[in-house]
């Protein structure tokens, strides 16, 4: 059973901006729910880049009761001009008495100084409400703001011996059907989806959100330091979503050009052989990529993880063992095992008979 | 809660039962309850293989109360002379009025024969109460008994990637202290613990039960088809446990006199240029070694698989990535996914942050 607190209210804020992550481009994901006298009289979420943040819905739906009420936030409200007027500003003029935060905004622009104009207005303000919830919600956000770089998870789906292929290639299916209507899910939160081209030469993928309902469709990004990719690939004949591919300097001019006359972005990154990764990185962060699902094949995922890119690793198990060579991530491998990539703060959920599990990369080998 | 039913009796006999792992050598685990009146009269266990049974032990305590009892007994009463007179006789004798049976004895010379002689003599008898977990707890017996061959749990401790050491074959430690204390518990619950040769040479264990209390010490068997195994292996020169070498013809004589007037009991299994691994199971078995732990390393590991030899498969991830090659099965792997090897009934624990998969292998590939 429930009890009424600030975290009540919170949960449900956090549950707005939990439902929207995905649709609201680079911005992070924001709910706000106003309470008056023991009941709610408003509430909303941020839904899109460029248009009314979470309080400023909540705060119309409040209309005259908003003063005197209690507004729970799940990201600090901001104090700065965007895309839109302040947030602080609206919740001062509406007379707002009291703010609950869940976590502070990293956004340097931010950082602190809403929750500072606030109080100086004669605002109680609490902070700290779930903040590690809110915090996982915008993980993405919070790298980009502040790096300008693209949080990536990687996603893989894999056997108990660590195989997401049979010795042959054959990987439909390893997971089970739960599992992958996750990873749809997980596609229509990101911004970008990245694949080697061994994968798009070996499964020729689409690279699409295909979930029971409409999603967002992201950006597909290949990683083909060669230009390999062949006229024929379905990523290059469906239009759904745009297209990145990321070369070396090493990719034929021709080829580069006939790519991009059919409406392909392609950006250089490095002199070769292989794709200078973390400068790709960068240029994708320009281009307001600011999270990727990268789903392998192993080489790749040995390269990013190798190259200390990967932000988060989720990992789907299915109850199989298959042998061969073929694993999640090819890399030559650390000498000692107290140089492993070891992951924090683990999730673990069953799924039928498969396995989630994620968690964040510590990299002790840099 | 708990409820008084059939069923909170039998949880208690099976606790009983379940302690007992590992002390009745090819005996079953057995646990019983004598309840009378409302009050529990009577428990016991069978705790040693040639002493008495569960129910000899209960109703030895219930004395004069047993008229009229009900009595729950983890597995059915046996009907035939072994090393003691029939269990079910006894039963009769004391006038118990109702028998409660978990599981049916798969042993052919009981298999409901036990069960039948109650009933005639008048005894209720009520079967299947907790069956499935009764059932789990004798997996080994059940095979045993029926098969001459003894069960075989594969445990291998790995990385997220499948790996059970980093590239230059270090391997302490992947798992966490949690983890590698079951796997001492699960040594003392197993009469055989196997290793290939090639773990010998690169880790030179002892393979013994280290409990914070005492365990019993399972035989070692090393699966070894040149004999290389040095005069200086801890396991030729620790004397806690009997060890077991499995060879080929293609061992030399001299060394095989020599580890034989060691004390070591070598088996010759096929010609070779490998061990012959069906036929070294039967021969196990003839020694009464009815239950094996296999703890790798990946090549014996996956010959097992390959020739299907292994009847549970248990697992313990560690939240790590590593790379390299050195694989939980290492083998040449299967070509269709859907040939893979599965697992049924699978079971996941997490301790901390590593993680406990438990399942039974299906072969579809045999």
């Amino acid at each position: 059973m429930n009890v009424i607190n600030d975290e009540f209210y919170m949960t449900l804020a956090l549950d707005l901006a939990e439902k929207a992550q995905g649709q609201t481009d680079i911005n992070p994901v924001v709910g706000c729910v106003v309470v008056k006298d023991g009941r709610i009289v408003g509430m909303g979420a941020h839904l899109q880049r460029g248009t009314g943040h979470a309080e400023v819905h909540a705060l119309n739906m409040a209309g005259d009761q908003a003063e005197g009420a209690t507004a729970y936030v799940t990201l600090e409200p901001c104090s700065h001009y965007g895309k839109t007027p302040p947030c602080s500003d609206r919740l001062i003029k509406e007379k707002v008495k009291r703010v609950v935060v869940a976590a502070v905004d990293p956004n340097p622009q931010v950082a602190g100084s809403g929750i500072e104009r606030l109080r100086n207005h004669g605002i109680e303000v609490v902070t700290g409400v779930l903040a590690k919830r809110s915090a996982r919600l915008n993980e993405t956000f919070n790298k980009y703001i502040t790096t300008g770089l693209p949080f990536v998870t990687l996603k893989t789906a894999s056997t108990l011996d660590g195989r997401l292929a049979s010795r042959t290639g054959d990987s439909k299916w390893i997971s089970n059907s739960d599992a992958r209507a996750i990873v749809h899910t997980m596609r229509h939160r990101h911004q970008g989806i990245m694949v080697g081209i061994g994968t798009v030469l070996a499964d020729d993928p689409e690279l699409t959100t295909r979930t029971e309902v409409t999603g967002v469709q992201p950006t597909r990004i290949v990683i083909d330091s060669q230009l390999r990719i062949p006229d024929t690939a379905k990523l290059l004949n469906t239009d759904v979503a745009p297209t990145i591919i990321v070369t070396t300097y090493q990719a034929d001019r021709d080829r580069i050009h006939e790519l991009q006359e059919r409406g392909i972005t392609v950006i250089i990154c490095g002199s070769g052989p292989y794709v200078d990764l973390p400068f790709a990185m960068k240029k994708l962060g320009e281009l307001e990529i600011s999270s990727i699902l990268l789903e392998g094949g192993g080489t790749l995922n040995g390269s990013m993880l190798e190259a200390g890119l990967i932000d988060r690793v989720t990992l789907f198990f299915a109850p199989k063992i298959i042998g061969g060579t073929l694993s999640t991530f090819a890399f030559d491998g650390f000498e000692k095992m107290n140089q492993a990539v070891t992951l924090d703060e683990i999730e673990i959920e069953t799924l039928d008979d498969n396995i989630y599990i994620s968690g964040l990369p510590r990299y002790h080998h840099l």
